[in-house]
């Protein structure tokens, strides 16, 4: 499923993709043009909730910048388990890394937590127009070195830290969309079972 | 400790300047002048074993290409407990990250395994060449990618893994270095007490 791709009314559009420039802008300066040229190969993606971020077939890996919702990405193990490694939320960039790296063999899953609006783009597609708009890969080389640093993070905090302390760092870094979150996306983040983090939550309750 | 810098003859210099432009070709052309440019920056830096690789000040932070040795990073914990995230050999680049992202919070430290000679440089002077060189940019992107694909592969194994399963792991992918790493630097880097390594140890053997 690579959710649809629905019609909305032009003025909501340029709002979406004004949102998008001003993401952009943070990184790098992008002149009109080379928007122009980015916008058309952006495709307004729906997603309703449980659906997956995907291409459609494996090469054709997308990336996003949310307009709404709220997109997981996980992998899972051989023996079937599932572990999550991102909650993007509205007015980030979500990717399955693939986008980033050029590496498909990471094999991550992005899936909506709830109903969700995203500019997608292919990454073939994006790769290209890079080539063309030196900004742009100015901007995929920002993200990259952001999500670099998140992961450098993320390995602290694995190797480091307890399961009750991970809870707590992440009740800070994703305070803005904890009550979004399902408890068993949250234990699957933090690599413990939905009944350890209930423990845990018990135990900070009774001190 | 920023290390001596030493002088060696010309010959063996210039065979050591040569093996950093061949890892650079890996990922991208550069000219003799920019080379040229990129070699007046580097500093050869001849480290005994248990020596830091640091800048003489917190900002002057370097990477370095190894020409021979091993170089451990790591960071301490509020509690002072130690976890490696790195180990890196002869003909790689060491970084202790924030030349790559030019984040100087991170603090991590590295340190020589064993006596080792590096061709280190400084950020800011690594910097200023790569707005001169668009070369000297991709190669820099180029190890961003590197390196974040491989922190992506980390968190797969400390959220998914057991530490036995993480021991197999590590066996594999540093098969050319185990018998130069101290089992207590293993243990460090698995995230778990030389105790609790010696034990997975045995059960391993006695399997």
């Amino acid at each position: 499923m690579i959710g649809r791709v629905l019609r909305f009314g032009m003025e909501t559009q340029q709002q979406w993709f004004e949102s998008f420039r001003s993401f952009i802008s943070r990184f790098v300066e992008i002149s009109d043009r080379q928007f122009d040229d980015l916008k058309a190969i952006l495709q307004t993606t729906y997603l309703r909730k449980g659906e997956f971020f995907e291409g459609s077939t494996p090469e054709s890996v997308r990336c996003g910048y949310i307009i709404k919702g709220l997109i997981r990405t996980y992998f899972i193990t051989e023996d079937g388990k599932e572990f999550t490694t991102d909650f993007c939320k509205e007015n980030d960039v979500t990717t399955n890394y693939d986008l980033l790296t050029s590496d498909f063999s990471q094999e991550y899953t992005s899936e909506a937590v709830e109903d969700s609006i995203i500019l997608a783009m292919d990454h073939g597609r994006f790769m290209e127009l890079a080539e063309k708009h030196p900004p742009l890969q100015v901007f995929k080389n920002a993200l990259i070195e952001y999500y670099y640093g998140e992961k450098l993070n993320r390995e602290k905090s694995l190797l480091s830290m307890s399961a009750e302390g991970r809870y707590l760092r992440f009740l800070g870094t994703h305070q803005h969309i904890l009550h979004r979150i399902p408890q068993y996306h949250i234990a699957s983040y933090l690599g413990i079972t939905p009944v350890a983090l209930s423990r845990i939550k018990k135990e900070l309750r009774d001190e």
